[in-house]
């Protein structure tokens, strides 16, 4: 991880773009903007805009001789992607241009064909769950922790990774979010063995955890802790452009000639190479400076955090510190805020009077406005957010009272348990059987299998997947959840006075 | 089509995201890199590299308040996608920023699910291949016609459409290519016609035809012509960033709602916006400007198919002019050359020359060397690839003699149109079936099926695809194309001594 290294200071990449654009070649290949602004000769305004993009289309090529191939890379890219592999502690790394969600998509293609099983988080992206549709896989949920203080859903015990294990030995691997979304994680290395003791890779969504493992104030990557891999979104809390990201591997558990295969199906066959540069240069700032950008930027939202409390007189609770019941770690760049009056106001409430007093917050949920920061937040932003949550404190008048709404976790906790025990059959349906799925009574839904996501909203883990079977006990918890006035978003009755289902498969097509 | 409208020369998207750069929010938000450069402070060739991104990252943002939601548009990216959808003559059209391969992907996943049958055109990208693995649909393919006089494969006919659907009733959709990466196009109408006579939905990848239809010197567009579902990459012959792309549909074919939802499996939950705002760029650019572009574009690249003739004494050859009877249209912005003695300078050597001389081509085969034009290409680049080709041809002593390898069409013509009768099942193996595949002595190959692409160079047509039953007759066609010295990119043995290949299935799993 970051070690040290002669050519740590390149970006083979990026300066093989800037070296031919500055050769000057005439363009006879795609793209067909030949490096020239799109709406010059127009007014002002479109010269402004066009500002924007006009030094960027220099560097948008394509594979021409000396820029490689990303899904064949012999040069360039092969170069940069070592170095990435280097500075992330991976035996090898391919450069993502889909984001993490093509990531997520390859690791589960590689490791399942149809009808093969996977042990996974039930709380994932739904990349993942695409993922499963695509491979018509069967999967095992692994239910989510509880943060009894946040209300929210948390990572997977390890304890729980094994005895799923032990249950389904013909399981091909455990798919993992860590960090989430708010920052929590769990023991990624006590997952890992869990994981490798029962003989199946440990693959790790890292989507929010690109900047782990660089400095001893965040916590331990996925490769550190020994995940077989992990895909990690660059963009977001490190510095390239949007969907840049990368897929960090490492240990023989994973067929990489197959995953090689699996990310040229999923990523688009001219990739960008401005966001491939991006990616080289985000390592180089990682490589040559990480620790030291780190170590100021932790600072700052230290000293945020210490600010808020003292400032605002408690009207404001912070999510953490790690370590809880519920997660091990948590990340420090991600500032989960809520007023302690939670009756006064919503998270969605405080997002919508922070970008009032200039301030962009990343997500809101019923409690909680979610800051994402990174090691380029200046001072000035946190001094800015800093004073907006005073303004607002003021002029909402909170005080430090903790008030929040009944928590259904206990009744989500026991029953995701149960639910989770039988796997679930991911598939594509055939456009004869896409036409069985029928609206049904929630209460005459027991026994048949969701044709639907149900997700109640508070806390926004999928109860039921397309697929899944509906038990007594689950429809009884969601009718409790409506009662406690849950929403369903995304379901076809967002009430839930009915629900699409199909009639149970008695046998697995692929099994 | 191109409709005047009081909106064209507005860009919605690019607008909001210039308008929020402007209001100097602080960015409690993805991306990581707050618009900040991320190599700053170093030396002055790293502030030189960093000026290329320094200006895109004011606006490589997120789903903030007023920026819209790609999978789920409100806003701006509906907006910019309706005028889209008016300018390209669409009902509705969809914004890709994963490249013609996500569209690709989208539309194939929309029609065919598990065991679903799929007429294909032959030669068609990879990505539609993978849609079909994905899908684990079954595929017709329809063999090309072929060009004698270039060696290239063409198009289908509509006869052979007519042909399957009555073979094949349970067909779910006809995808073709048009025009091809040479820009020859087939006879689109009639080939919509064909297939809505059976009932089904007409695909089309027009990824290198997103110009097609602003100006009369340029072919019809698949929507013009009537086609269900075209996707356009716009960053190929239009002016987006790469990996822009277009998705158009019309027509009562095709359930919308399942392209939306497969449009989010196989695409970023973080598109970029950068790239999304280039699409609305091209599209007013289009719209304002396009057939006054294409008509000077038009007469320039006319001016240089006059001057390759007559200022080379003959020393090349162009491909075209269409009709021909293997194509009916042909891309007047791709200038396919051959040199006329094709034993004295291949299409790969005359690549290399013409790069030498300051100018780099699309790409090349045995015999041509592809130069991409746009409506952005300059008189000046045309001039300077002009003043290369009479160089070489001098210092390579090119004369006007019409000499070309034998050519192996006759005997592929025959064999495809005899492989394509029976359908190919494409799918993912589950892990256990995966490690099945056997290598054998090619004669042995005869009544097993494929575990490899086997694709013959010349002409690049794959010949056997995974899943496709081995012929005697291809086995033979296999010995005949080695023996003219034909390669086999890809293949486990290039010399195709042996074949990857797996016991023949008598019943399809999803059938």
């Amino acid at each position: 991880m970051n070690k040290p290294s002669s050519q740590a200071d390149r970006s083979p990449l990026y300066e093989q773009l800037a070296a031919t654009d500055k050769r000057g070649y005439a363009r006879f290949h795609v793209p067909g903007h030949k490096a020239r602004a799109t709406s010059g000769g127009g007014a002002e305004a479109l010269a402004q805009e066009d500002a924007y993009l006009r030094d960027l289309l220099k560097i948008d090529m394509t594979e021409i001789p000396g820029l490689d191939d990303l899904h064949h890379p012999e040069g360039a890219i092969r170069e940069a992607q070592g170095l990435a592999a280097e500075c992330f502690g991976a035996e090898e790394t391919f450069f993502l241009v889909g984001g993490s969600t093509a990531g997520n998509l390859a690791m589960i293609l590689t490791v399942c064909g149809r009808g093969d099983l996977l042990l996974m988080q039930r709380n994932v992206h739904k990349s993942a769950i695409h993922a499963c549709m695509l491979a018509g896989c069967r999967v095992v949920f692994l239910p989510p922790g509880w943060d009894a203080d946040s209300g929210l859903a948390a990572g997977v015990a390890p304890e729980a990774v094994s005895a799923a294990i032990q249950r389904y030995p013909e399981a091909k691997a455990v798919f993992l979010t860590n960090p989430n979304y708010f920052g929590m994680g769990g023991d990624l290395a006590a997952l890992a063995r869990a994981a490798h003791e029962g003989g199946i890779p440990l693959l790790v969504d890292e989507a929010h955890g690109a900047h782990y493992g660089f400095h001893r104030g965040v916590p331990a990557s996925a490769m550190q802790s020994g995940a077989d891999a992990a895909v990690q979104s660059t963009h977001k809390m490190l510095t390239s452009l949007t969907m840049g990201a990368m897929l960090h591997v490492q240990g023989p558990r994973l067929d990489r000639d197959l995953l090689r295969q699996r990310l040229a199906m999923v990523q688009s066959s001219s990739p960008s190479y401005p966001i491939m540069a991006s990616l080289d240069l985000s390592r180089r700032l990682m490589q040559t400076r990480g620790p030291a950008l780190l170590e100021d930027a932790l600072h700052r939202v230290t000293q945020f955090r210490e600010r808020l409390a003292a400032d605002t007189g408690g009207a404001y609770k912070l999510l953490g510190p790690a370590p809880t019941p519920a997660y091990e770690t948590l990340d420090p760049f991600k500032l989960a805020v809520r007023a302690a009056d939670g009756s006064a106001l919503s998270g969605f409430q405080l997002l919508d009077e922070l970008e009032r007093h200039g301030c962009v917050a990343e997500m809101a949920d019923a409690q909680h406005v979610l800051l994402a920061c990174s090691l380029l937040t200046s001072e000035e932003d946190l001094a800015r957010a800093l004073q907006a949550f005073r303004s607002i404190a003021e002029a909402r008048q909170l005080h430090d009272v903790d008030d929040r709404p009944s928590s259904p976790i206990p009744l989500l906790a026991e029953t995701l348990a149960f639910s989770s025990a039988e796997p679930v059959t991911f598939d594509l349906q055939s456009s004869a059987s896409r036409e069985a799925a029928t609206a049904v009574p929630l209460e005459q839904a027991v026994g048949r299998v969701s044709a639907e996501m149900v997700t109640p909203y508070p806390p926004g883990i999928p109860l039921l997947y397309p697929g899944e079977s509906i038990s007594q006990q689950t429809v009884q918890t969601l009718q409790q959840l409506a009662a406690l006035g849950a929403r369903f978003q995304g379901a076809a009755d967002p009430r839930l006075h009915t629900m699409l289902t199909r009639k149970k498969q008695e046998k697995h097509p692929f099994a």
